[in-house]
Order: C-alpha cells, then sequence, then structure tokens
C-alpha cells in the first residue's frame, strides 16, 4: 500500500533524525563542546525537506532505507552547517533559527564555525563510508556531486552572492542565479543522491534534476512570500529582513501575485516531468505542492 | 638518479602551486570575491610541507604525478582553509599569515568564513574526481581518510582543545593528544595519502603512519621552539602568542633542552620506520631532519 504524504514526510524526519543521532556521537572529551552545538544545531527540528527528498527519490528506486537515511543525515548536516555559518555576526547576524537561539548564541562564535566545519567534514565522511553503498563507484559520485553542489560554484559562492546583492540591484535573471546556487544546488543534490543511489539511467537522473530545479525555485519564491507574510513565532526565524534591507527578492521584483502564479506553475511543471514514474511518483507530487501551500 | 632534498621540495612546491592555480580558478562573476580570496590565501607561499610529504610516499610507490599533485593540492587547501578559519577574530584573532595580511584583513571575515568554506568543499570535490585515480576505491578512501583526519574527532577536534586549553592547564600528554588531533592528524593524512594512490600493502601503511606521527609531533616542538626564538619576520606571522596567553607548550612544559632532545628523538625514530623502502626513502629521512631544522 502506498503511504500518504504525512505518513511519509513524518518518517523521512524520524529516520533522519535518528541517523544524525548515530552519527554525531556524544562525548566526554575536552573537546565535547564541538559534538554538542553539531547536535544542537542539527537536531533542533525543522521540515527535513532535503532529506525527504533524498528518501523519497531512492525510493523510487527501491534502494533500501539502510543508504538512503546516511546519506539524507549527510545532506541535513550541509543544510545545518551552512545555517550556522550563514547566522554568523559576519554574515547575516541572526539571533533565531527553527525557534531556538543560534548556534553562535547558545554556544560562541568559535565554536559555531568549528561546528560548522565539522558538520560538513562529517557529511563528506558519511558518504565515502561503506555503510553508504557497497560500490566505490556511487560514493565516489555522491561525494564529487556533492561538493559541485556546495563549493564556490554552488551554495558557497550563492552566500557570496546573496553578500553582493546587498549593494546591487539585481533583477529576476541574476536573482534566479543567485537562488539557484544558494538553495536551488543543494536541493537538486538531495533528488541527485536518491538517483545516484539507486543507479537511475541518464533519462531518469535529467527528468528528477529537472524537477528538483523546479521545486527548488518554487520553495525560494515561496519563502520570498512567507518572509513578508508569516510572523517570526511562525517562521521560527527573523522576518522581514530582505526588505527591510532593500534586497531584492522574487516577491519585491514580480509582485505578490505573479510571484505566487510563477510558483504554483513551477510546481505544476515539476509534477510533469515525475510521469515516467507513474504511481510511485506520488509522494514527489505531493511534495512538490507542500513546497508551495507550505505554512512555515 | 636521485634528486637531492632541495630540489624534491623546490619541485613539489611548483607542481603544488601550479595545480592550486589550475584548480581556483579565477572568475568574472559577481561572486569572484570568494574565489579571489581562495587564490590569495593558497597562492601566498608556504612551506607546502604536506604536498610535499604527499607527493615523496606517492612517489615510494611510483604514483604518477599526474594524481599525486592533485592530491597535494587537496591536502593544501584543507591547510589553508584552516589556517584561514584560525585566524579570523572569533578563534585566534590574528593579522599576520605567511607575511601578508590574514584573509579576512585583506577581504572581509565573510569572505574569508566562505574561502575556508570553499576550500574544503574544493579539496574533497578534487579527491573524488576521476583525474585523481581511475579506481573509484581509491578515490572513496582519499575521501574517507581525509574526513576521519579533519572533522571533530582530528584537526577541528584539535581546534576545539585548543580553546579548552585557554581556560586549561595541560599537561604534557594531553597536549600531545591536542597536536595529535590539531596538526598531527593532516600531516599524518599527507602520508597517508601517498600510500592509498600507491595502493601500498598494510605493513607500508603502517611504517609510514608511525613515520608521520613522529615527524607531525617534531614539528609542532620545532614549531614550540621557533615561537620563542624566531622574529615575527622569519615566521611571516605572530610570534611568542602562546607564552604571552599563557598557554601550555611542549617548550614551556619540557623545557628548551628536553623539547630539543625529544624532537631529535622523535626524527631518529622516523627515519627507522623508512628502512624497508631502502634508498627510495631518502627523500623522506632527509625531510624528517627539515622539520626540525628549519628555521621559519
Amino acid at each position: 500500500m502506498l503511504k500518504s504524504f504525512d505518513e511519509a514526510i513524518t518518517e523521512a524526519q524520524r529516520l533522519t533524525d535518528a541517523a544524525l543521532r548515530r552519527l554525531i556521537p556524544e562525548s566526554e572529551a575536552p573537546e565535547a563542546r564541538v559534538f554538542e552545538a553539531m547536535r544542537y544545531s542539527t537536531l533542533a527540528g525543522g521540515k527535513r525537506l532535503r532529506p525527504f527528498l533524498v528518501i523519497a527519490c531512492a525510493d523510487l528506486f527501491n534502494v533500501s532505507r539502510e543508504c538512503s537515511e546516511r546519506v539524507a543525515a549527510a545532506v541535513e548536516m550541509v543544510h545545518t552547517y551552512s545555517l550556522i555559518h550563514d547566522d554568523l555576526p559576519a554574515m547575516d547576524d541572526d539571533d533565531l533559527r527553527r525557534g531556538m537561539p543560534t548556534c553562535h548564541k547558545q554556544f560562541d562564535e568559535a565554536t559555531a564555525i568549528l561546528a560548522g566545519d565539522a558538520l560538513l567534514t562529517l557529511a563528506f565522511e558519511v558518504l565515502a563510508e561503506d555503510k553508504t553503498h557497497r560500490q566505490a563507484e556511487v560514493r565516489s559520485e555522491l561525494v564529487l556531486e556533492m561538493a559541485k553542489a556546495i563549493g564556490a560554484r554552488g551554495m558557497v559562492g550563492g552566500q557570496m552572492l546573496d553578500i553582493w546583492a546587498e549593494t546591487h540591484a539585481l533583477d529576476v535573471p541574476e536573482i534566479t542565479r543567485l537562488q539557484r546556487m544558494k538553495t536551488g544546488a543543494l536541493i537538486a543534490y538531495s533528488c541527485a543522491a536518491g538517483a545516484i543511489l539507486g543507479r537511475a539511467d541518464e533519462h531518469q537522473r535529467q527528468l528528477l534534476s529537472a524537477y528538483a530545479n523546479n521545486i527548488g525555485l518554487a520553495f525560494q519564491i515561496a519563502d520570498d512570500l512567507l518572509d513578508i507574510s508569516a510572523t517570526p513565532e511562525e517562521m521560527g526565524k527573523a522576518t522581514g529582513k530582505d526588505a527591510d534591507a532593500g534586497k531584492a527578492t522574487f516577491v519585491s521584483l514580480l509582485g505578490v501575485e505573479r510571484a505566487r502564479d510563477q510558483a504554483m506553475i513551477l510546481v505544476d511543471q515539476a509534477t510533469k516531468y515525475l510521469e515516467i514514474f507513474g504511481e510511485k511518483g506520488n509522494i514527489l507530487r505531493d511534495l512538490a505542492k507542500f513546497v508551495v501551500e507550505r505554512r512555515s
């Protein structure tokens, strides 16, 4: 029997949390503080959208959960590291994340920098371990594609671009590129990782990649919409910061109506790419809708 | 004909620099600043001790230079990322590195954090690429052992421990553990990577690992000695900071004489592990001596 979307996302959250707890040990050593900070920030909840994408895409190819939950945890480690570093005073200087004090507020700046570094490193360790996949070819590809997605040509470059955008007016193509790098690349990797684990053929990979690019952008537009409509309590973080800083967003450039329309079009297209997967693609179809309909 | 030590280290520096220039592209994009910072900090010179170890160990097994120079560059990227982050105001707050302004001084803190993150990520990308080794098994092992060496149980944990040591008095076993993690782990990885590339057998690996552990510790003792005897100009960075901060070092705990003796004993032992490599081990023998006899 096919699971409902709610059951599937709850299960993905449970698997990811359990894997994270297992993979980030508690420590009694004098350097325990870095492990505490790693656990604090990764286990603070969150939607677990990216891990869910890994697991749901891997499920299309009947990948064992022992494999996909490890990759899901690695992706969440990378996402969390990026949040920890982005929240630092020298970057976005945020005090609140997932409804809790940010890592550098709860611990200190040095610990936050190191916890981010260690999470990024641990993610690669997990991907490269035998347990993640018995074929070294698969592990090596998981590492390579992750590194490409999150480095200076991907996520980190997107964050640099975001800082640049504080003093430059971006147009829609520029902001699309920024978001593809800053948030889209890791979302796309999450889907790609499921396909890599599943040894998907080229055609299947391209379709999942197109799906991922669409929902990545839709996710960001939804985020911009929530940023002006939701409260900090609902979001668990500061809202309205982009607008206050006069920063261009999809919403400021397109207006609320057109931005909302654009997100719906992207989601509609995204689901079309799933046709070859038949009923098995239902969870990913629901997920695409969830991305734009979520309230936080 | 066997090369002299001076020729060998100069060649390793040249190969590493060329590989770094090739692997860290220049960019015209708006996010170019992060690439500039990556190039600035990696191409600022330095002894290139770790890349030299990679190449010299790989040479024992006749690994092609096209492979070993890439791994050497990856190791130097990781070393540089660790320096960039350690120099940040929230960490050691250093203004000078390799005789030049530190990354956050030359650029800004946000750029320095991102450049470090991107270098760490790029190192893993380079290790996982086909060009590094045709066998995925080798690439995957290079990634795995790197991640283990530099994460919370290795280099990053060592840095956390170093911060902890600011408020705790360490004894010799504790400081040995700290240094094994903070600087020893990446030095040991540099040797291990050569052996992995060369598909060395278990016995050869163990000997190289013992060699690496000894010179890693000897290197740190030599560093502590230079920290009290060399000038900032000679070292290209601030000196005497540990003593000023009342931090325990091998020299403060053992005294200059015993520390120097200890370093010599470690180097002497290190060279013994190289016996099975015969004449081919000469470069590594000279390197062990260089580690304790260097003037900066």
